[in-house]
């Protein structure tokens, strides 16, 4: 086998690998939130609504989101039926429309933040503190590649400033919906 | 902050970067997989047939994907409408319904490997091989204990036997499909 084929081996498992996980933890995910009536796509749109935080615009949950407007219009939809989130005009552009978390979204929220602290902890407890930190790190460089990949025209670090899993708040904003944990922070 | 603290910090951060590379990752297989007319999940559940070999049922293939039935049903039934999967009867056993990919599902799983590998090799090309290797065995940690988590009752050894990505052809059997490719192998 040549080195390219060798590495092209790596990489196809590699590709297979990471889709798989995904897919698993998903699973898992729809698991612990379906508990508290969110999906884990619906749990995921909140947890970006609660970190870019207030009312926002469609078009930036969607980027906090990486994903397409048109395919978080219609989540949106779903959770707007579900009465988890509320639509709003802007008051300033009308043309603009804005979602907000509904009280009934903010009490699904918590507990679900909680107890998928508590999946996140369990899955990854084989790790090492430097294995997580690895792992981050290994993420980290093929998001780069990835985002620019797909953006080949767009001001890389402007979209590093801009992505919100770069937001050095991140962590901080989901920690406050720990606070009915057992309060070991 | 505590080492809990410290810890729980490193794994919010994990779950976040962990969904939004694959978010991204996803973005950029649409758009590759879309020059030869599917999707990124259409070319997934391909990739999972032609893994699996000849014709499939409905719930092997959900295996494969790590995905529920219902859910897989509802991708398969557009994949049928969209012409790249048949639906047949089992002939031993007339209750069970089988896929197989047709020729226009063949006639473009082909070229979109090949495209979605040059793709894969981009976005991990500043990864070394070891980086690589690395990458992958910390995916095998957290997808082993994903499963335990999702499947607590199930034979977690015989689950990884049956788990497509454990497979020791899977490259191989991919590998059959970027002989379009330069012949670099």
């Amino acid at each position: 086998m040549t080195p390219n084929a060798k590495t092209d081996n790596l990489v196809l498992r590699l590709w297979f690998i990471m889709h798989r996980t995904r897919d698993v933890l998903r699973s898992c995910e729809d698991k612990v939130f379906g508990k508290y009536g969110l999906t884990a796509e619906q749990y995921g749109v909140l947890a970006v609504m609660k970190v870019l935080g207030g009312s926002v615009r469609v078009t930036d949950l969607a980027r906090g989101l990486g994903r397409s407007a048109n395919s978080v219009s219609m989540i949106v939809d779903r959770m707007v039926k579900a009465g988890l989130l509320r639509r709003e005009r802007d008051r300033r552009d009308r043309r603009t429309v804005r979602v907000s978390v509904t009280n009934k979204g903010e009490v699904a929220f918590r507990p679900a933040t909680v107890a998928g602290l508590e999946l996140i902890r369990e899955i990854t407890s084989p790790l090492s503190y430097e294995d997580k930190r690895t792992f981050v790190s290994l993420h980290e460089v093929v998001k780069h590649k990835a985002l620019q990949y797909v953006n080949p025209e767009a001001d890389i670090e402007e979209m590093g400033r801009n992505d919100i899993t770069n937001r050095p708040d991140l962590v901080k904003r989901l920690r406050q919906y720990l606070s009915t944990s057992t309060g070991e922070g």
